[in-house]
């Protein structure tokens, strides 16, 4: 997607620095995006640590390229696969929850033992394989995009003005590779030109949207209007919310969704206003071992620091980090919450879109059934 | 209510000091509340107007107050009515939507206009009218508590460990002049000993629950937690959350409830789950007039800089103002939703409690049928 009118991914590479790929650092993310060039494994397994990258498939592909550099590191050593497994498994330990991390990590070793030529072979092949990946899931969200703009496509049809959209957290394309799961909807309709606008939800308390959804629609030049997480409610009683589109963590096989906390209350609006709910996902994010979302989705606590404390910048352009609460007073942090399949429209895959229940959803993945 | 373990109520006399009335301000709160000394009505227009002072039926008794001052500076006035007519229409301007505000402005001049003696016999009945507004203000807060209590009693005889509470916004004494509406049932429960809970809503984007609530539960001694206005949702499908209780800025003679944005959230919520959903409010609070709260309320849209910046403490001890969006994203401030009555467990006022219908709420205000 574009930044200030520039077409990016959200990592690449650059045929003149063979030996390098690029991300963008975005912890300080909306004052400051800046490219950060990765030349050794060790500097990905920081950018991972550190956050410099984040969302899940962002984070699977910095593993990826940075199994790449970890090979490049190493043509000379007698035994590379070795040395790569002992690189993979320190690259996993960054975020040891991430599942594509892991993934990620495992599709490379997995690429080097079927290797069968010199060290240097191996690097290329996964250079190749880091290079597949990568389009993949700037694919496999493209696909999500295209079956979700059918629906904003009808309901352009049948209204005067923009197609008011709105989305929760960060389920987009500084998360992915390119064009994100629940924005990618917004980006293919807004880039043929219907009219859309979005309501982005801050989403506390780590405020994904104010910090990452807003800047890269924006960025896109796509209208859109932040409004704090307690607002859907309202716009969905008036009339100005046509759709709500949301991304999800884990998407159970009865169409339970875990998304990031609050997800829930908007969905609840969405069905009490007749406003269609869609949860966006790529076929990854479903856990098939899961039936009943509430019962079997555990609920990550974070610490109370994010609820306690915000980040901005100050009048000086600095970042400061300031205590919005009692000091005394403690705050819970519940990262997640679920969604029941009842209050879910559809869930929007690559696939195409599948009602949220089991028949559905396996009907487009019959290998799951 | 007590800080620091001493009784205050939110405004308040000195016998040694007649003339002058003290109130807290409570700009820089949760970070700092310094008991202000107001001598003159001038300074008391100040305090309004400049946000010392806050809560309709708190803003109210300051212009009560503000009048006496007003008379006792200008008791050598050959027309002190006329004077006081003029000072109140003053005072009524700091904030003029606030309807409390000139409520009391009027109740004084009305006063003043049945004096029959002197000056200083007029001053001294503005005074008297005063202390009795202030004293009715927190009678009726009581006894909207002593309804509530009963609630909190029953789920406490039913249930092990602490009754559990979410509230939204800041419904509480520091609005008022003591105990608040819906936290005095908490106030009451507590001060008998029955072990209440209190989640506590951080109420985007002014924050009235992390500022406000938090700090004066915390103050009083009662335990509380903060959460994101996301959590609500999730606290409520597990189990967390015996009861709701919000205040409420307008009520339709249906039962229909205008509070701050995101109540609506909530409520949907409660009722998704049987959680039991009440708003207390005084009978001041009705507007008898209006049947369709969804239709007839208007909301109030305020600045978006109220969603764009955020203030707190930084490491310094400085309170700072910190931009946390990108600067050129819109945003959208609507002040407040409305709940429709159907969502609505009960009323809690002064006189019992009501289910959310013009049938019940007109029994047992006769006088509104």
């Amino acid at each position: 997607m574009k930044i200030n009118g520039k077409y990016y991914r959200s990592i690449w590479t650059d045929p003149a620095k063979p030996n390098s790929f690029f991300i963008f650092d975005q912890r300080d993310l909306p004052h400051q995006l800046s490219p950060e060039e990765i030349q050794t494994w060790w500097q990905a397994a920081v950018a991972i640590k550190d956050m410099h990258t984040r969302g899940a498939p962002l984070i699977g592909m910095t593993a990826a390229y940075g199994m790449v550099l970890a090979a490049v590191e190493n043509l000379a050593s007698p035994d590379l696969l070795g040395t790569l497994k002992g690189i993979g498994d320190q690259l996993k330990a960054t975020r040891p929850t991430a599942v594509n991390l892991a993934w990620a990590v495992d599709r490379q070793i997995a690429c080097a033992e079927k290797s069968q030529g010199s060290n240097s072979d191996l690097a290329q092949a996964l250079r190749k394989q880091a290079d597949e990946m990568a389009d993949e899931d700037a694919q496999t969200c493209k696909k999500i995009g295209e079956h979700g703009l059918k629906l904003i496509r009808e309901i352009a049809a049948r209204k005067s003005g923009p197609v008011n959209i709105l989305t929760h957290c960060n389920a987009g394309w500084l998360a992915c590779v390119d064009y994100g799961t629940a924005t990618a909807p917004m980006y293919l309709a807004h880039d043929e030109g219907i009219p859309i606008h979005v309501w982005v939800d801050e989403t506390r308390p780590r405020n994904q949207g104010a910090k990452l959804t807003a800047f890269e629609l924006g960025q896109h030049g796509i209208p859109h209007t932040l409004v704090a997480d307690n607002t859907g409610g309202h716009l969905m009683q008036h009339g100005m919310v046509d759709i709500c589109l949301v991304g999800a963590d884990r998407v159970t096989r009865c169409g339970d969704a875990a998304n990031k906390i609050g997800t829930y209350l908007k969905a609840l609006a969405a069905h009490d206003n007749g406003v269609p709910f869609y949860v966006c996902v790529p076929g990854s994010t479903f856990d098939w071992g899961m039936r009943d979302g509430l019962k079997e989705i555990e609920i990550e606590q974070r610490g109370d620091e994010e609820v306690k404390y915000m980040d901005g910048l100050d009048a000086d352009g600095m970042i400061r980090n300031v205590l919005i609460t009692p000091s005394s007073s403690p705050a819970a942090n519940f990262g997640f919450d679920v969604t029941p399949a009842r209050l879910v429209t559809g869930i929007i895959t690559e696939r195409g879109i599948s009602p949220a229940n089991e028949s559905g959803l396996v009907s487009l993945y019959p290998e799951k059934a």
